[in-house]
């Protein structure tokens, strides 16, 4: 498992979600409190959104925790559109291709879960990413996959789509060569102008997902955990969702797997 | 605080002290029990004495845990006499120059403790440790310093003496410009035939410290937490002493702070 | 391109082959002489057969010549059949996955080398690596993908038509879409029983490979580059040979890349 | 020795100056060709200054030309005010802490050169550092005790007095305990609003210090070595100078190391 946390609206500096808020990513990285693994010290990464289409991508294995130049990005980059992630391995290496957030072209991706069995099905799900995209795939988990796959798929016209059928081939391979839970997956990804996020299952196990409009900020939140504990307006998603944040907006649609017959 | 293990005795793989037991260092990285920081994913380190006068030094910044050049070296180096360390900063950097053991010549070092308020005065404690020894000074910790000071007082000649004099000396300066507890220091170290041990502290608080003979292994693990969790023979070593441990043999003898009026 | 030298014989310390000698590997890491790019400082990594079947794997990142971790290895680790490398990367991301040697079980293996346009077919070159032995396809480099694929091809039972083969099939792929110079191959592999090396190339330009008994030692030396620029009676091993090399003996029969029509 | 870029104008990208020029700071990494070491792989680092006061600071071990995390951040982030580095070690370990550049406050500061015999002295320069700013002493390097006892001789209020003050007191010990050349200083620093360079040597090889006037940027780059090949409007600095750059704006005053008698 890992956490996330993401953000839309007027430019702040990433440190406002990331390192200051009292339950802030970094806290999180020490001690999370809604999920099964409490440490999630297995690397770390940022995609910020800035001046030009492709967003900015600062990755790297240490604990989030203990890197200063990380500290000292966040204290000094300010982004209306940017997302964090804080990594604890299910099982691949800790390497930076192994952290997220994924970037191709103005498309980031980062995610909270897992494909049950993966290891036993890693080679089939290689062969759904096209290969016009496989350049891209540069470590080995099942999270860069599900985004080269679903870029594969669409992303860019049809994100609910494009999501619910790359879900849906992993899906497929882990019911036929791999284990439960087949399918737990919270995850966020971004053209540079919307930020999407989705939490679906194979099970009653979605990883959490919430997320609270900040007057204050003029800007929203959207994360693993509530980024602090006095607040009592966080939004909790409900598994089975696909989120669009646009501005002030939100749109919340169901979410369906599209397992279909054929799968490579 | 951090966790540490050492052993003396027939030649051993590594992992056997450090991955392997049920509640090995590296485990202990992950969820320490008997200290207020479970985990300990502030870099690591490895000393051990093989064909050479000199041991061998690996350390790096990652968590114990994730670095599989440990994991492979500790399955691959056996050794009659190594310590082991895993780090959780209490304020300086997770650099491999702050990580422990320190090494020099044919001594190494490694702690768990603290000298209270030590940022206050580590100028003056840096003054304290001698010229010739200087160029050994690499990174920024209070524990290089002890180790760096309490060689400059004649570790090889006179161990507990020079041990006692270094520890009095940092806690005449935690006490004149740092702040309560001014010192707790459980450390190990060696001169490459030998196994020393101390434990000491200013209030009730020392770090804890246990060793075991083991018949099996023909030797002695001596630990910030016992290894295993069912066995009931760990000795706990008592606040206020110094150990030398040689083959099979243990000498303990009550240890005291010699702080002196004289600082710097 | 890379530099690498490996070692069979009686048991050396690896500083013997890795740092000592005047023209040492590291030093080839700062100003290698028999190849277009002096600077091999993207990653480096041994690895060494001791007591076990599966060797020790020691890789990072930095350059060879400031790795302190590196320096305390080799001066302690001592070995009879061991190999080890500096990296110049053609491409791809510099990361421990990316550094040779790569290990699987008891074999390992090592390259100096490139697939012409092989960015073009890496997806095809990783359809080419078994399921089973996917597991082991950590990195993204053509060096990964060409010992998975000869493991595939029989690497243990038939080492020289395994790896005519596996060269063979990239060879074919960079033929129908990749580009020109489609195969330079100079690559040390072993069981830990024998050291293999193969030369071979598309065109006139095969990597250099050399190699020396040396009776003080007691062993052999097979590397990139003479490790001495005094010793006249380094044997340079001709393009189109494959080496085998155990104990003192050294078998070289003549090597063909077996370029087979059907490709995947 | 290293190699240094410094920018000072309208904001630019800091791909401008680090990586887009044909002889940009990451190619003089590669292959300097105005200093005595070609290859400058031994970490790197980047300050610059945004809408805070202090600076933003990035700092890492591995070659400038090899990590994805530089290239992105000089991709994205723009300032009218900035510094690069790329280290070529002297001694000194590959370390974090000691790549510059190295900030206190609103203070950055890169070095190249060197003090003849530093090791000799480390621990007197040590004692040059004052100790209120001995908090900020995380390496060990001659160039970060320069920048702190700078500060110590009152930087802020005396930039030029504090400078060659400083570079006095390591020069007299130089003399007394190291060897010649005992100063070779071409150093940069900034407060955030002016940058400063200097450059001065106690012999006849005081590293090379060039400036230029952009139109087209609007800025001014002031660098070790020119960043085009092609301009021939590069002003070499002679030895012996102190520059201050503000807007548009160059003063340049003669520069004499104040060596004082009295040391420590």
């Amino acid at each position: 498992m890992c956490r996330w946390a993401a953000y839309v609206g007027q430019p702040i500096f990433l440190e406002d979600i990331v390192s200051r808020p009292a339950h802030s990513l970094i806290r999180q990285s020490q001690g999370a409190t809604r999920c099964t693994t409490p440490v999630n010290a297995d690397g770390f990464g940022l995609a910020w959104y800035g001046e030009r289409g492709a967003p900015g991508l600062y990755r790297d294995v240490m604990p989030a925790w203990s890197d200063p130049n990380l500290r000292s990005l966040v204290a000094q980059v300010r982004s209306g559109l940017f997302m964090a992630h804080v990594r604890a391995s299910t099982g691949t290496a800790t390497s930076r291709n192994n952290c997220h957030p994924f970037v191709v072209g103005n498309w980031s991706f980062m995610h909270n879960g897992q494909f049950g069995g993966y290891d036993a099905f890693r080679r089939d799900a290689d062969f759904l990413i096209p290969d016009a995209l496989y350049g891209h795939r540069k470590g080995a988990t099942d999270s860069e996959a599900l985004f080269l796959i679903a870029l594969g798929e669409g992303l860019a016209d049809d994100p609910i789509g494009a999501m619910s059928r790359a879900i849906g081939r992993l899906s497929a391979l882990s019911r036929r060569r791999g284990m439960a839970p087949h399918v737990r997956v919270t995850c966020a990804f971004s053209d540079g102008i919307r930020l999407f996020a989705l939490r679906c299952a194979s099970d009653d196990h979605a990883p959490t997902l919430f997320h609270r409009w900040s007057d204050s900020r003029n800007g929203r939140a959207v994360v693993s955990e509530p980024l602090e504990t006095d607040e009592d307006d966080w939004q909790e998603v409900p598994s089975g969702s696909f989120c669009i944040f646009e501005g002030q907006e939100v749109k919340i649609s169901d979410f369906r797997i599209e397992e279909t017959a054929q799968v490579a």
